[in-house]
């Protein structure tokens, strides 16, 4: 069952998690990343693992990269929640770390995720080429990745008109997708194999894990999301249902994830948890 | 000439950090970027390259190492500088990030550019044990070290009593020492060689230009420093001065300086220009 996969994952990963902040000092600065670090889906944890499975790498040599990917998202949503970018209050259901603690708290435990991330990434048990991966990490978080897409939806926000549907598609591969396909990938560098299938297949998920996410925002249930929803129309953002109706943009998210499925074809049935991580990233209510 | 193996540092490591950032798109976060890394002393990438000659690695060979303290340097300054934080106006003589952009943009160029550091040191030609290098910065920027140093910067703000000898001691080798030490001892780390001479060099110097700073802070010249001087003071901040006086600070201050040139006895006359950047911590206007 996929579900329990995933249970198990999420388990798993935060006690990874836990583990490298163990030993730190009792400072505001620890318990806000420790705090950041708490829930979430894991699904970016899941790829990594389900991606390094199939290179036949086991799991314990790949969770330091698992738990990685985590502390780089969840720098990411820390700053990202900050007054002075999307100034939100509320995250999987809790206070965000700066009404919690403080904004100065926010940003050096954001500083610290991301710090964190690239030190998980060079755990020895990682084998010979985790160089790879600490170079592919930080493209995915970088002026080509993350940054970027973040400060493309900056840009938007004082721009004349809405964005158009290439525009939407460069700044939600930037700032969603970039991490989705280094979790995807990160097995296959480890391992030195060919990345294409799962680049395909993360490329794909990503856009409809975004598409999925703007469903959610006009038609979610604020309880179960954890987060204040109905914002970007609110803020008159286009987004890929303001562009596509409801209808069109998760008919075109279902397309993304028969996409998503073909593409694990090299694999056959041992990638059947990624098959079901596509089809939950159109499902899920969080 | 120490001053003209400076200003050729400066000019070569400029050359590095604008080739890194040449192919990036022209949005504000990467113009904030540039701007970041204009200018400074470029003390941190000299000792990189001084600390690699002693290694016979070749200048080339440790430039990205060089480059790339510098881009975490910047990116500390740019969120130090925050209104959350120390709430700078000033730095080297021009308005800051946030000043200059604005908030939202500040918080992401230091996003970037602490990426940025560790994309550097992945650079190929920095050898086969790269990956120890950046585990190295990692521990250098992270919980353990600069983060650290900032948090028990915040929280000492916040305290009922100044703090004493030991505790601005430790406050400081995590603050500025950390990333000085990771850079004296970079080219041991590339090249496979015991790190302690270099390190003991650096804990040193790390000290004596934290209190060099702090004897700035109370008579330096605005002008020539390029940023708001005789804060500490204004704050009721302890600092190596206000526990030390002017005098023993100075004295204090010019013993490190001595430790540091002793230890770098192993390395015979190769290692003058590092024992002329110790004279320089302590002698310089900004």
């Amino acid at each position: 069952m996929f579900a329990d996969r995933l249970r198990r994952v999420q388990e798993r990963v935060q006690a990874a998690l836990d583990e490298a902040l163990a030993t730190d000092p009792d400072l505001p600065v620890i318990q806000a990343m420790r705090y950041a670090l708490r829930g979430g889906k894991r699904l970016r944890a899941l790829l990594v693992l389900e991606g390094a499975r199939l290179h036949d790498i086991p799991e314990d040599e790949a969770m330091p990269a698992a738990a990685a990917v985590e502390a780089l998202h969840a720098y990411s949503l820390v700053h990202d929640d900050l007054p002075c970018m999307d100034d939100d209050d509320l995250r999987r259901g809790q206070p965000t770390v700066h009404v919690k603690w403080d904004e100065a708290t926010a940003v050096l435990a954001g500083d610290a995720l991301q710090t964190l991330a690239f030190e998980l990434c060079c755990d020895p048990v990682l084998g010979a080429r985790r160089i790879d991966l600490v170079a592919a990490l930080a493209q995915a978080a970088g002026a080509r990745g993350m940054v970027l897409g973040q400060a493309l939806d900056i840009a938007a926000e004082s721009a004349d008109q809405p964005l158009d549907m290439d525009q939407i598609t460069r700044l939600q591969a930037a700032k969603t997708g970039a991490l989705i396909e280094f979790s995807a990938i990160a097995g296959a560098i480890l391992a030195g194999a060919d990345d294409r299938p799962l680049r395909d297949y993360a490329r794909a998920i990503g856009l409809a894990f975004q598409i999925a996410d703007d469903l959610l925002d006009v038609q979610g249930d604020p309880a179960k999301a954890g987060k204040k929803l109905g914002k970007d129309a609110a803020a008159g953002k286009a987004t890929f249902v303001s562009l596509l109706g409801v209808d069109g943009a998760r008919q075109r998210a279902e397309e993304l994830v028969e996409h998503a499925i073909a593409a694990l074809a090299p694999y056959g049935q041992r990638a059947d948890n990624l098959r079901e991580a596509a089809r939950f990233v159109i499902s899920r209510e969080t």
